[in-house]
């Protein structure tokens, strides 16, 4: 991939002019050829060299503006794997120890940390005092607290700060949003978000609370709170919560099995979710107005997304999420581009206010305020 | 109708050798040539002669074992319209102040009492007194005190006492129930209930406290919970709820708008419910079970009611549902059938309970148990 991309970067004029050739075999290759990207490239290392973060790498290989340049692992065996299956050069590749000399390296511009919640803190940190931007996964960490911490710190290193939420560059789900803005669904009176999965094995970090902050509510259900915020188009006033565990060995003291929580915005709307570790492929959206609704299903998976509305269904095109999610997260940081709904880490700080509220709602039982 | 009726049950025999005869014009005619029904009917009178008291009216024109014989109101002029409507002998009809009378008239057996609820409970108990079996409209009361006060008087008076529970005889709603009684679910998971409309006329009962004895939970909202009751199949240990108030102009104080409610049960489900007069048309049920699932929309309107499930479609025919029900209700007080789901005064009481519990919980705002 990578020569054939410097090629097609060079051949870029010429090859545009290729309608006008006899057709070689090359020429029916692909997008490149069709449209030749030539601007700024944002040269990313991931760190955490899990399953989603193959799946990161493989969609960037789709990418105009985002390539994978580098990588940081504690796992030496995955490095190498992924330095013959990406193409990337051993003085871009970090364990964890080392990672911080990764500011002396001028040929990385931003590092995607895809690891378990409990050490995005202390990465991100480390990250912008090396002086290069960070992308995070989401939830960014495992509490409003840390997340302030991670914003004051890019902030003082003057990097950027960007967390990974794929579903707000998704096509139909911005054309559902396109429509409540433009008025199309009348006043927003409700959101019903339900997200869940069956955990597998008892053993992954998922379910280690050291490592995962929590159960079901850090992983698959901040999908919910996003969705409740960016399909409602409001911040929240007030959380009520009630956790349900029928499997207390598998999921251990503060690992959710179950949350149900539901929420209160100020234009009188109100949100309905729950987030599961102990259902199957649960994953709906239903956003409801006075003149008209929408409901998704699968709402928030790798896609294709798929939904209708009072209108009829969504059309949309399927891309793959985390392709977009790249091309337009190296605008974001390189060119400053304005998205229609944020990804920087002040959002990912107002989601850990609400999941924060949810797990004092589920403690104490009360209706806990919010402020925005 | 009625004398086509009797024409039709004398000659019921005669008709069975139909098809060996040429056809007449009258032998198109439909279902009592071929299913003549020849035992014991239960002659209603309907008390309050609304919209709703209508519809089971003219649905009753089909049935083969329930028949209107007699109508109590307090608006003559509505009595004469129902008389020449459908057929009411003058000495079959009352109003408030002399239908205890009724219990000196052999030719009625039940009284079917569809009048604001908060008038159910000492309409029911005076029906009770005068000897006839009693069928009362949903929400049998305003609370359990009262709803187990009716339970007494009937008992006391030897009569039975059902609920106008319809979709208890629903042929979707029982597929969905045989299903999960035959585990074709799996271990049940979840169950969510958006129930509501869009409420008119301000000056309506329902938004009256007096009469309607709360707001949209009163009304539209035990749905939802009988809902939730029928699909999980267990009877809720814990109760929450939420209330929203985007109008209290029209939606005065105890006259709830948008209320939220979830629920626990035994075996570790939960339900997840909202219960509304401000949204259009929400009429949504989703039982999730560890190995399928069942959605269904519309479902509780009276249909058709339309749903689908992992197995595909349900393709149960529609039927009238107050025609159905009025049929099974003869059956169960005439014949003491036994039926899938109960509609007796027991199933009302177990109801009323948890909406006692769910303004309680709106109330504190604390977690209630509920003792089954």
């Amino acid at each position: 991939m990578e020569s054939r991309r410097k090629f097609l970067q060079k051949m870029a004029l010429p090859a545009l002019a290729l309608p006008f050739l006899p057709s070689p075999s090359w020429a029916n290759l692909q997008k490149p050829f069709i449209s030749p990207y030539q601007g700024p490239v944002l040269r990313v290392a991931i760190m955490g060299l899990g399953g989603y973060g193959t799946r990161v790498a493989d969609a960037m290989k789709d990418c105009q503006k985002a390539k994978l340049v580098g990588v940081i692992s504690g796992t030496p065996s995955k490095v190498k794997d992924w330095q013959s299956k990406y193409g990337i050069p051993a003085k871009n590749c970090y364990n964890y120890e080392n990672f911080d000399q990764v500011k002396n390296n001028p040929d990385i511009d931003a590092i995607y940390v895809i690891t378990p919640n409990a050490l995005h803190h202390d990465q991100v940190i480390r990250s912008a005092k090396a002086g290069k931007h960070v992308i995070c996964e989401k939830p960014m960490a495992l509490n409003a607290k840390e997340g302030q911490e991670m914003i004051d710190a890019c902030k003082q290193a003057n990097v950027k700060l960007l967390v990974g939420y794929r579903m707000h560059f998704e096509p139909k789900t911005l054309e559902v949003i396109r429509m409540r803005e433009a008025g199309e669904l009348g006043e927003i009176k409700f959101f019903q978000g339900l997200v869940g999965f069956r955990v597998g094995d008892p053993a992954q970090w998922r379910l280690n609370k050291d490592l995962a902050g929590g159960g079901s509510m850090m992983d698959i259900g901040i999908y919910a709170i996003n969705g409740a915020r960016y399909m409602i188009g409001e911040e929240p006033v007030w959380v009520t919560a009630q956790e349900t565990k029928t499997d207390p060995t598998k999921f251990k003291q503060g690992v959710d099995e179950t949350i149900q929580f539901q929420l209160g915005f100020p234009g009188g709307a109100t949100a309905s979710c729950l987030s599961t570790y102990n259902m199957n492929n649960l994953d709906k959206f239903f956003l409801n107005g006075a003149n008209g609704f929408a409901e998704m299903q699968p709402s928030t998976n790798y896609g294709p997304i798929k939904g209708r509305t009072h209108k009829g269904e969504l059309s949309q095109p399927h891309v793959t999420h985390q392709t977009v999610q790249m091309d337009e997260m190296a605008s974001i940081i390189l060119e400053g581009k304005q998205v229609v709904v944020p990804v920087d880490g002040e959002e990912g700080l107002k989601d850990l206010k609400i999941i924060d509220a949810i797990y004092q709602a589920v403690k104490t039982g009360n209706k806990i305020p919010l402020k925005s």
